[in-house]
């Protein structure tokens, strides 16, 4: 059991959603985010005449990187939990992660870091389009009022 | 003028977004993280009483914070541009935004720091709320294909 | 006054620092951050002959965006005050703000947001030298322990 | 071998650090950012009564989250390296894992997810304690002008 998951048993409140799979979203981004920030730095490295056309691709891993260490931030904080942020979230994220993985699959052929990096993205797309429908906001009232005890708002 | 318009004239390709529009957001996101970041800390040292009923209020600090940092980096990247992706992650900050606004309103008669990030995360909600349309991903095909010098993909 | 003045002046506990100069350096750290996140972008769309000379341009630009905003972070935080690591990081923001500046420089006369970044970087730094010494762990015992009111510990 | 690995050995030019020892420093940094953003989430939901001693803890997981985030990415850029930089940010990322691993352990005890956190700090910490000695910048002149070609650079 991950540290992630381990975190997410030790909550002293409850947790809706699947803890296993929202364990698996977390490390996924996590990972996914490493990922793109080693191969911006990698395709930084690819001889002069590679290296420019590259130049779209390394923007997109650095957002890929950006969003996807926000997005696992975000799913990591249960403590008030708002659906239509954790929502909208996960929405960039599954945008960042499609942008890079269609950037990376283009020069998977010729640069080893893209394929592996076009792999991260897409499986942690799979993992975001799968978790997605379970944050939908419902038509819910609004928050309950923060006088509540922040213990019951997980 | 601020760095971050200076960066914006000097870009060596073309932005299409209303450059001062676009240097505000930036400047109000990036503020908006950092007094949100500032907000979570002061409400961590009031009162062992007044402490619980802030847990929310933290929470929807950090997620704000967080958010605001990524689409603040998100906006100052112009590189191979990706509409969709853009306008996902400015709906995420104007959901955080508006979130942390309510929370932080809520304390905001007792709490001078709750009171002042509250209008600092309205002031973004509006910023971003004026940008937002003008990023609408429109009915265009797909992004070029990379191989475009970087340097047209303004 | 900027927020980040504002949050200062409404800590509800003491902060030792100067308020003004804490103010200036965190601002500096926020301001430094967005403009190498902006001239990474830059970078990447000069035109394909320019790019492979600016990539570790890039890399500095890069690193320094992160260890600012992270920074500025640390410095927005005063609950349960810790000398050492504030030391330690203000320290590596030092480094990175010399790196960066000294790379952009070697460019600032053929491209503009290389000049106006290695200034922001010049700046910063400064800024930092003149904090670092103020940040310096006396050889006081450990901390207090943390049954101690939080608001105490400013 | 995980991503971390596998982007490690794709690099396209030499790394000179030990290949794994370098992807488990990197994975250890990713593993305690998230963990320490879990545990201030899960501070924050303990009941109204323990709240306030946990305050300090709360800060200690937010700046340990932050300073192990862009330390790992410090890290997984090779391109240019910079001893000097590096090694500074390696030395908060330690003042960062042993804070924060003394903090939570003040709490292991009475709260699970503090033990696991103290944990992760620790292993953290000593990954970092490893690696530390190898970053030592050496006596060694500037670094050589950016002119050179980066993928010679790593």
């Amino acid at each position: 059991m991950t540290y992630t998951a381990q975190m997410i048993e030790t909550y002293p409140a409850e947790i809706e959603l699947d803890h296993q799979e929202l364990a698996r979203v977390i490390d996924a981004l996590s990972n996914c985010a490493q990922t793109c920030t080693a191969c911006a730095d990698a395709c930084l490295s690819e001889p002069a005449d590679e290296l420019p056309r590259l130049a779209r691709c390394i923007r997109d891993n650095l957002d890929c990187a950006d969003i996807c260490t926000t997005t696992a931030s975000v799913l990591s904080r249960h403590t008030g939990y708002d659906a239509a942020l954790t929502h909208a979230q996960v929405r960039a994220a599954l945008q960042a992660t499609k942008t890079c993985g269609d950037s990376c699959e283009e020069h998977a052929s010729t640069h080893e870091h893209c394929r592996i990096c076009a792999q991260a993205c897409r499986e942690t797309q799979q993992a975001l389009e799968s978790l997605l429908p379970k944050l939908e906001p419902k038509g819910q009232g609004p928050r309950q009022p923060s006088q509540a005890a922040p213990q019951q708002g997980g």
